[in-house]
């Protein structure tokens, strides 16, 4: 029986990757959904982590509070204006070794529940500023967090990361998502966190673009329609 | 003018590397303490990582909440008997990757501080059951974590991983926290946590071998002496 860990954040990505993870291992499959709550302005997405954790029948969620705000260095935990178009280099919602620390977690929860695969939403090609989402850093991080795995140290079998969208388009993420039947409305991208998606800020009008490219509405409400 | 950050527990090793980062620095760098409340039963030793911190007057303080025990995994969070000797193997007081999750954290305070070196207490000596404290393991995650660096990406400088106690008995860190005048009496070693260390878990009896060897006594108060 395939086990596997999902770093699940509640934003369109995660929940993508976590769909395919469920196709990957099927409904025999134990799948575990891990979510930070690390902050972040728009918290509001670890609802919809624990909505989605419930839909794909995860056999455990762990949410875990992670006040990197403590540590700072980002605008999404206020104080500093989110951007609202790409920019040059990395933009000021980089939350620094984000997906290290989340990686790290998600790699202490396989080696408790004996999963052998972390799937993430990493991808490149939306935010190619963010240089946690590179390929070179997860190969490398692999590495490493395995030779801090007790599996691999007493038997030599790796724990892998998946990133299943590391080469997608936001276009193509959410094409996915349709043939996977995600449920979208469960989704939140939008930094600002606010009742209604701002539609505005970066990540919403990356979102929002995919959608219309692939032709079907986002159900998610925007303050600015 | 030197900055670094050092991961700071409380215990013995780490307090000692603490005083050596200070040293190295001079009274003009900038040291910054890391301590994370991760749901250890000895989470006493905190108290020491802050008092510590006041007397190493750093320049900055974070004791970052971090409940690993909703992860699990490891007799350090209670349930489990903690060993008397040490055994052959991986010990239960192993935490999954937690010196993965520290370094990462480490280098996030790192980049919002402007450091360059993270200073860490571990050792293989004595602990050796542990793998994530092998030289192997840091030499991997230093290469991820900068992949994941801000600095790194925008101008190739590397942040440091250093381990001054790597391959030190634990006489010999008595010996050096000596000669730096650590107040030993404001470190914590025992994993039971209790009002008086315990003095027959593995930790307190490596300590108290390695305080015997020296010849000091060890003001920390046991309740078996």
């Amino acid at each position: 029986m395939k086990k596997v860990v999902v770093l699940l954040s509640g934003g369109l990505d995660s929940t993508v990757a976590a769909y395919i993870a469920r196709k990957d291992i099927g409904v025999k499959g134990e799948l575990y959904t891990l979510t930070a709550m690390y902050g972040q302005t728009h918290k509001k997405e670890t609802r919809h982590a624990i909505e989605q954790s419930v839909l794909l029948e995860a056999k455990g969620h762990t949410i875990l509070p992670l006040p990197l705000d403590m540590i700072g260095g980002s605008s999404l935990f206020g104080g500093k204006e989110i951007p609202e178009s790409e920019v040059e280099g990395i933009p000021s919602t980089w939350v620094p070794q984000r997906n290290s620390i989340f990686l790290a977690l998600a790699f202490a929860y396989a080696e408790t529940v004996g999963a052998d695969l972390v799937y993430t939403g990493f991808n490149i090609k939306d935010y190619s500023g963010y240089p946690d989402c590179r390929p070179e850093f997860v190969e490398q991080i692999q590495k490493a967090l395995n030779l801090a795995s007790k599996q691999f140290v007493e038997t030599g079998k790796e724990i892998g990361i998946v990133c299943p969208l590391m080469h997608k388009t936001k276009a193509e993420i959410v094409e996915i998502g349709r043939t996977l039947f995600v449920p979208f409305e469960k989704t939140w991208s939008c930094y600002k966190g606010e009742r209604r998606a701002c539609g505005v800020c970066a990540s919403c009008r990356i979102r929002l673009e995919a959608f219309a490219k692939v032709g079907i509405v986002d159900p998610v409400e925007y303050s600015c329609r």
